[in-house]
């Protein structure tokens, strides 16, 4: 279970780096089932980075890996290419989304959008560490 | 310009009246783009109502309206009906939407769903109100 | 939480009803994040029930509600009216899904399709009952 | 003509191979025309590759081959390079399905999805070799 509480506390800590990266982000939050907890876009983040943001954390939790690693598998010619045409073009392969765990079980997702994929992955496990 | 300082105390607001009422809701805010700025679902809010709250907030901003005023004049018979079938699916026409004003200008928007329209129109005005 | 097995036993139980009723029913089971467990198709039920069982089974979990209680709701002039343009186009509003409930908690639904309405929901209870 | 009791047949081989195999697996039965006969999700599979196992076993059926070859062909430089942005994102370019023949004739395909292609693949197998 994440509670709005947790996903706050999470929000909070990628806020914070967010500031420290000097980067504007969309950070989003979903529980086990994949589903949207909490959403912010910070002042001046990208508008497309919303649907990003939560489709991120989506990924994360629907194949429990981050979406960095999921991209990596998923270049052309790896085993999972083309897996982002599917789920109705809620699956993204770059890095931002990661997962987050409770006593070793994935429980939801982070996902953040708004920079570079560097930043984007930076931010995000700030929030994961902070669960 | 709604910030997401704005958005928070917004929520806030809202969050408090559903205590109050004592139902659980999704609260999300658009700003003037009509873009998500922040969307939070309180523990035990309906799934099915993340992408409603969103969408009454977006559709209010879209028309400038309340979604209950819209619902008025887009059901069967009324100048707008069918309205719900354009923007993909994004157009609520039941309460719970609100525009938020500035100096008489619509800058943003609440979206509120998880009760009874009654309900979500409550908390949604205790979030206007509180812009 | 729902397992495959006890989706196989609520899914064994509304099959049983649907030979009874005489007509062969698309049956899906979705678990408390909305997501898609199990779904049969019966020899010659229809192919346009596939997607309405399983967004039945959707629509009743995401609302905690049977389909056909949201469906009194979402009629023109009723509270709800317009829902069926939310989350996608997933959201049915007629007889058929129940929520699946243990020790009081929606933790998943069933959703059936595929004769009237009325063995719809009969099929679908029957389902509901075996949980 | 496949009929639930095949579909019921070949996903029994397909899940017991998942077992051996030690990796839970999503598998999804389409019949002749493409449409969706049975699916089941084994406990702890990921919830992305619902859609994933159901549209594997489309496109098998769609084009008359397994995904995996489709895949091939599909890489940038090649021949169908882009055919995972028709049908509306329902076409598969990765292992995991393969479609049922009898007597010579494509009736319906298998579409297995939750590990790596290569267990997707085997799994995928098992099941075709048990219709």
């Amino acid at each position: 279970m994440i509670t709005l509480q947790d996903a706050r506390r999470v929000i909070a800590a990628a806020e914070e780096k967010a500031g420290q990266v000097g980067q504007p982000m969309n950070i989003a939050i979903v529980d086990a089932g994949g589903n949207l907890v909490a959403h912010v876009r910070m002042d001046g983040a990208w508008v497309g980075s919303i649907d990003i943001s939560i489709n991120k954390a989506f990924t994360s939790r629907a194949f429990d890996i981050s979406t960095k690693q999921l991209g990596e598998n998923a270049q052309p010619g790896g085993q999972f290419y083309g897996i982002h045409a599917s789920n109705n073009g809620r699956i993204m392969i770059f890095a931002g989304g990661i997962p987050l765990t409770k006593e070793g079980k994935v429980v939801g997702a982070i996902g953040v959008s708004g920079g570079s994929g560097e930043q984007d992955q930076q931010v995000a496990q700030a929030g994961a560490d902070a669960f």
